[in-house]
């Protein structure tokens, strides 16, 4: 036992991190139990986080890299998830292309000067240097060195669509209206900003992992509004050209939301780890993904009923997956505002045990 | 020449309504060029609706009989489309239930009295008689006067999960944190609420039937935010039991949106016509879903693209139904306000000469 000890940690932070559940699984290899973390793990669910909020605004903490470390690691140690999650936003990387973004109290972010034509596309900025993010990377580096060494750390990016979604609309949308216009009746214009952007991202995430991150997920959070069709055409590309120019031998995670008639162009689009949300059944799901890592696909909202029910879902999950390596836990979108703490724990308490029991019985 | 006119004149109404393209369609037999109407085809992207509205409240219009009837048979002629909808809201029923209902200005609608539990659905009214809604019935009786005799009216209501989410929340909701809750911890409560909304749609539309509509639909909006196990373990047989009850001989078309995991489950449920939204491709849902009629499934907001760019899209999904008997051209949900009126009349135009061209062909 104390030899073991000894032995474990012996090996390099590096070892311990590429051994760790959560590397294996995106690797598609055993793993004694399933391994779990939460999207927006770090939020206004969370007591501390509030208290964090109440002294900044969001953007400050997003630029503040002493405060983004300490949400992310706080949280990761109170919920004892697999994996921590850099804390930042999808649109920090806007900034750099001449977009005047603003997040206005209780109303979500507000960008001043939208793309609406082609026109607009040519005074966005080329972002050559992704160094006016660096307090990203400096947050990476400080919760790196906070982190357990075997705990994972994911840097992440909005994917193009739903980044060109509020570049477009100027904030969040219920329809798209000025986005899908846009694709449909200036196509150039459009592949021309997508393109754009998409180079950005690949800069983007790669300066997160030379900065100390294990894995990098790409938010397509609002994709699903699109066709199968349109998705082929006018994003595929996109997405496709940021994943093939991270850094190889980094796994990436695609998620989307909306997407039970996009999976297999994700897939073709690439990323070692699809997620889910809840509205495809998980295994249904990854049938027809065929030979990649899944993570999902719990949905957020039963984080809100009873400890019983939670735990009933989890094992139907678990089930699902059915022992098949490579499958990650997650919610199927991001933990929302008031969900009680307590069954957020008990939801990562269920899965660890769960599935623990799940691989010794098998 | 003139005997064939004279012949079609002598014909009764019902067998020219029974002879309509639509009705056709919803019975998957041949017609000479594809039916086409559009959800929410009277509404507020048209001046003449807004006109009306201007002198008359959301609610005042559905309870006006001669007001409802004139934006209905009014939207139809203008569009030329092949069927009209009845003009209502599908909350009307939720007044004869005891909830206290409001259209606040700008706001949707409001339920100033809504459902959490148990105690709540025990002071639910159940509506045995449907009289209430009189005003509907008289509303179908004078359209259906002053239609053309061949142009089919259809009646409808909402689902009984989107009615209950809204029973629910109080109101439109983007998380249905209530309903979800309600439906995980009490589920005894949450299939007595589904079982009375469910025998109050049954009764409302079999009366619509009576006074003079030849089809009825089933709008499941906001289906599409549930696990496929979800929807069949807490709405599945209630929807099943309203379109088992409706007249024998009457075309059920039962649509949703989001539902590209679903389209089993809601064939499962019934209906004489599947409808789909356009996030999933029209061919691959058809072979899914077997020998049964399909209604769809072009994104409304394609309609803010140019008129070429519309025609292009109807041809897509033209051809993606391949002239398979059974299909009913439509959008993927309600045309929204700001759509510009000469891009919808286009499309209609556009639909009856491609598929004209695609039969005469073939």
């Amino acid at each position: 036992m104390s030899s073991e000890k000894k032995e474990a940690g012996g090996l390099s932070t590096t070892n311990a991190l590429n051994d760790s559940p959560f590397m294996r699984a995106c690797r598609r290899e055993p793993v004694p139990y399933t391994p779990v973390w939460l999207m927006r793990q770090a939020g206004r669910y969370m007591r501390e986080y509030r208290e964090v909020r109440a002294r900044t605004s969001f953007l400050e903490l997003c630029k503040t890299p002493e405060l983004a470390a300490e949400v992310t690691v706080y949280a990761a140690g109170k919920l004892n998830v697999d994996a921590a999650i850099i804390f930042a936003d999808i649109l920090l990387i806007i900034e750099p292309m001449g977009l005047d973004l603003e997040f206005a109290r209780g109303e979500g972010p507000v960008i001043h000067n939208p793309v609406r034509g082609g026109h607009d596309v040519e005074r966005l900025r080329e972002v050559e240097d992704v160094g006016a993010l660096d307090y990203v990377y400096e947050a990476i580096r400080q919760t790196r060195r906070a982190l357990p060494s075997g705990l994972p750390l994911i840097g992440f990016c909005g994917a193009p669509f739903t980044l060109a979604s509020y570049i477009v609309e100027g904030g969040a949308s219920k329809n798209y209206v000025h986005t899908k216009r846009m694709m449909y009746d200036d196509a150039g214009a459009w592949h021309a900003m997508m393109s754009l952007i998409s180079r950005a991202l690949s800069r983007y995430l790669n300066a997160q992992i030379a900065a100390g991150a294990q894995a990098v997920q790409l938010f397509d959070s609002w994709v699903g509004c699109l066709s199968p069709d349109d998705y082929r055409e006018y994003v595929l590309p996109h997405t496709r050209s940021v994943i093939e120019n991270v850094t190889t031998g980094t796994p990436v995670i695609h998620f989307g939301t909306g997407t039970a008639a996009l999976l297999e162009l994700m897939r073709e689009a690439g990323g070692d780890v699809i997620g889910l949300d809840w509205r495809v059944r998980l295994d249904e799901a990854w049938r027809r993904l065929g030979d990649v890592a899944v993570m999902g696909n719990f949905d957020p909202i039963a984080l809100f009923a009873s400890p019983d029910h939670i735990r009933r879902q989890a094992q139907k999950i678990l089930t699902q997956a059915g022992g098949r390596p490579g499958h990650i836990f997650n919610l199927g979108h991001g933990i929302i505002p008031d969900t009680p703490v307590e069954n957020v724990i008990a939801l990562v308490e269920a899965v660890h045990e769960l599935s623990a029991r799940q691989v010794s019985s098998t």
